[in-house]
């Protein structure tokens, strides 16, 4: 069925696997009259890269995007963009030992039993690669939606937590190292500790802290799409995501009513925000923030045990460059997930009233 | 916008508020030839009823579902099954106190922004009296997907936490108690808990917790339809759910790769299930089991500020009938909308091969 | 699989079978703030009722709509409008002859294929009784569209057949008589005409014409949904339609372009019309027109040979009470339809532009 | 609005303008296991392609199709296929005298009052140029559908029209000539007559009948997805088309319903087919034929008065390479998009029975 789209007025459709020639999609929707600035383009897919930090994979890709339609003279027409990136270092023969086994905790056993047979060159379509798709849509919605603002950082790596609320945090200097903390003597902490991880050819995982700012009132449907359901359905569609959160999130199911009731300033605003800047599925005009867990990779530089697909067990090796903590990279794939479903939500909202 | 429907190729479209006449809902896509025992659908209703125990809302509502389609001689026909649910209990005046005013933490102050104005007689279609047409049509999909079987407890209320995995509980012991926990000795105390909180005119959030049994291998799609990322879309589509996690959830985000990968056994299950049954999006057979966080309801029994529309704020004090703890009532929704989202998965994934 | 919705933004869903309790539907996604005159949407359906004349079914169905919801003191809330019609007039004994033979041109065998079985007591889904629904959200969508104005009505009853341009005649004399024919003369030989066919047990095709008048420009996507695209597709959604065609329609396939061009006036307007008021897909502010033709039904009073489910022929003999020509009771229908793809494509057209 | 999108389980998305660097697609849902011969889909942009012929347009465009994914040593993989065609022969100067000028008849006003602008280059997204990503994807739903085989040819040029029943016809002799007319004399006197029309610079229209066979039985939806209304929205959907009708279409409007009923043979067909291959919506197993009318292009080779910007009517002068009549080059068109409805029809039919 087709299923890779992703939002309902201003949509993103995605193809390409990691081992093909070409990635790429098209977005649908966007208004004409955004003018696009494509450095913002390129400067998402620069913090999305492989190869940009000691911490990260060491493989290759320039992620250079060509974009075939929709921009015209710097500004969208209102047609759709379509857009490519090229797969320029693609080398198969890194997978070749997998190509009859499934490694654990991949989606190689259920593609197998999905689909009758599988792209084995790699992880296919259910490989991050296919995020680079994502960023590129994100850096255009973020051009239509400003001046909303996404920062998006992180706040747990392992067991490393950063306990402050994000008010007390700069989080401009999240992009001032290489794990994107804000808070440097944690980012130092959890650089080290990933640099550790990785020597053992072991993977950690991390949780992700999303702010959006300068959110008018009253973007969100009423029950089934409402703000906080597509920002989680859009988190939990990245690779490696096992929870959601948003304003009070797991925390507030300890909390009393009297003290989870956020009181009105008479501008409208609130003297508190658990409610995390929605109420009802519906933005309130406060802070939307919210958290993202991520799993620790599957793929380990270690011994490992797969199941052939004949049903034995057999002892493999990993190889190849993988990162150690994805949550470095995944801040930017968060911010474009976050964009896609405001941009959608502001297109929604223009339909609510004659 | 077109926003009140859930589901792809299942799709259950609702209408309702909880002042009008009636609530009611369409069932569009459920396959020819499923039989129906209704009675299964007005057991999940009284599952989800007001008035049922001490410790929920002691508004009455019969809750009786008419059935006008789509099943002809006890069977699914393949056309739409419509439905309706007449409000017997409406008390208007039990609300006109807040015409002109917006209570904290609810969607009043953000549903006249949006529409620019309300229906003022109550929550309208923000209050969760919506839900009871997802229980309806819940019930129909577990009839459809059986054998697959969803199990939802409540784990959770304010501190008072059951901290075994779900393996060691007797699920079934779940339903043996009003507040619908497995543990008998935690139910009580959490019972108690609610019993003090509803007295003080205060309310309580909860955690559930739902586990799904035989599920086939391969349902789920790879990219923006990730099983787990519909039913998370699910679950926050609920009102007052801040937060949703699946398998080792925001546990993972502290785990090591090495003790997080689920390693295989020669049948193709796995020795220990940190994946919650799902990998890359795509079920592998395992048990499914996610967390669903709920806050604290808003509505007190107690004396609190709002803001009339006018922009003073005022103090009001909250009467009516309210739930202290949503979490007892709300264990059958979380089960409809996982069978929802089953549902629709299950039919998905007969168009993966030719 | 879910496809028993019209339309994107402003979207019906319809339930309900010939020979069910009630049908109904939703309209999901109209605008906050349409005022709405239950009474038009009650005229509307007098329009399609049966029994209306000497030259409909005499089946009597009061088709009295009751709205449940979307609806506050007299204006559109912006939530779903749920609505109900009772069938109090079901004769399901009308149809015993039936069950296991399959009436030639009907949907029996089809059904039968499809689902495994089938709501043998009439037409169940493929009955046009399920009309009733669309005409209410039609009627809805013209006060939300409105000043722009929609008028159907008759043009051909069997070879009898209108050869003026629309342009020529009195639309509002169309309602004056029982066959919706504008043209007096010719509305009196096509009544005379179908009361013969009625007599022999026989029916007649026909065509309805419909203008739409007072169009903004720019209603249409350029592609897939062009406004002449979505508006064939709803016509061709109405039982019975065989062809679409608008502005020079299959004439036009015989013209030069230099005659076929529709040069502008300086104001915007063009000279002539042979493109139908759409250019591209998309409108130019000029007339929309477009005819509809509808095949005689193929319920006869008369002996006819049918397929039993054995695969034996058998000859029956028609009776109960069916309409000659569907073709006066469609002008409602086409109207409604034609309503509703218009407030889509309203709601649309709101998000071109930044 | 996202409507760049066609279908609803086997849907195509396109991007791409006459005048950019590429045009292109994405096939998402298409099952895995379909066997893929490339060369099937070159041939039919072959057939499609400008310059192939005197009657056509010199203008030559090489087209060929690269696709980046979704396919897998020959066999699709379930993912989506992405693929692009790069725009070889953009001559923007030609078209710089109509910067800012309305042509008649074409999509230019429209454009400018729709979205504020526009790419002034050529048609834009308005030009046929889009539907060769349309015949790429139909050319991979051939295959998918296979042995269901649909073939279009050309009945009707002017006024020159094959009065033939399709029966009576060769219809694979329709691709022996230029013009597609499966009857040789009468595809030489529509050469003849193009040409004529031709040297003066004019265009001329015409009308393309289109044949589906080896259709199983139950494709189609009951109500709004009716097979016969998405296969007509395909087609209103092709540049230049005025008007869809099926099986008896127009001229079934005068006929008696005793002389149109299909009546069954034993074994489940019928003795006639005024039906069309669809009653109720739903395929009965017989042939599937449509006729689809296309005007005359608007583009002329001759002096013509346009609309500028500014509220002027002035003179220009028709030049560059255009098609006289594009129904010889719409004919893979009409197959692609009839392809397209059939797989998508397909899968949906996967999901009718449990």
């Amino acid at each position: 069925m087709a299923s890779n789209s992703f939002g309902n007025l201003f949509r993103l459709t995605t193809f390409g696997e990691s081992h093909g020639p070409a990635l790429g999609g098209i977005i649908d929707g966007c208004p004409a009259g955004v003018r696009i600035d494509e450095s913002m383009v390129q400067k998402d897919l620069e913090r999305r890269r492989p190869g940009q930090s000691k911490i990260t994979t060491q493989r290759k890709e320039p992620d250079a995007v060509v974009f075939h339609s929709g921009i015209f003279e710097g500004v969208t027409t209102g047609t759709p963009i379509g857009f490519t990136i090229q797969n320029t270092n693609q080398k198969s023969k890194d997978y070749s030992h997998i190509q009859n086994s499934y490694r654990p905790s991949h989606a190689d056993f259920v593609y197998d039993k999905k689909y009758g047979f599988r792209d084995y060159r790699g992880g296919g379509r259910s490989s991050a690669r296919e995020t680079v798709s994502r960023v590129v849509a994100g850096a255009i919605a973020k051009q239509y939606i400003s001046p909303i603002a996404i920062k998006a950082f992180v706040i747990q790596v392992g067991s490393l937590k950063l306990e402050q609320p994000y008010q007390e945090l700069e989080l401009e200097r999240a992009e001032e190292n290489v794990v994107r903390c804000p808070d440097p003597g944690m980012a130092e902490k959890m650089i080290s500790y990933i640099s550790e991880v990785k020597k053992k050819g072991d993977t950690v995982g991390g949780v992700i802290r999303c702010v959006i700012q300068n959110v008018p009132v009253g973007l969100g449907e009423p029950v089934f799409e409402k703000l906080h359901a597509n920002l989680g359905a859009a988190m939990l569609s990245i690779n490696a995501v096992k929870g959601f959160a948003y304003g009070s999130g797991f925390e507030g199911a300890a909390m009393l009513g009297s003290d989870h009731n956020d009181y009105f300033n008479e501008d409208g605003t609130t003297k508190t925000n658990f409610s995390g800047g929605i109420q009802g599925g519906i933005s309130n005009g406060m802070d939307i923030y919210f958290d993202v867990a991520f799993k620790p990779v599957a793929t380990l530089l270690q011994s490992y045990e797969s199941l052939t697909n004949e049903g034995k067990i057999e002892t493999n090796h990993g190889k190849g460059r993988h990162d150690p903590c994805v949550v470095p990279r995944a801040v930017p794939i968060v911010e474009a997930m976050a964009a896609l479903v405001l941009a959608d939500h502001i297109m929604m909202a223009k339909t609510s009233k004659i």
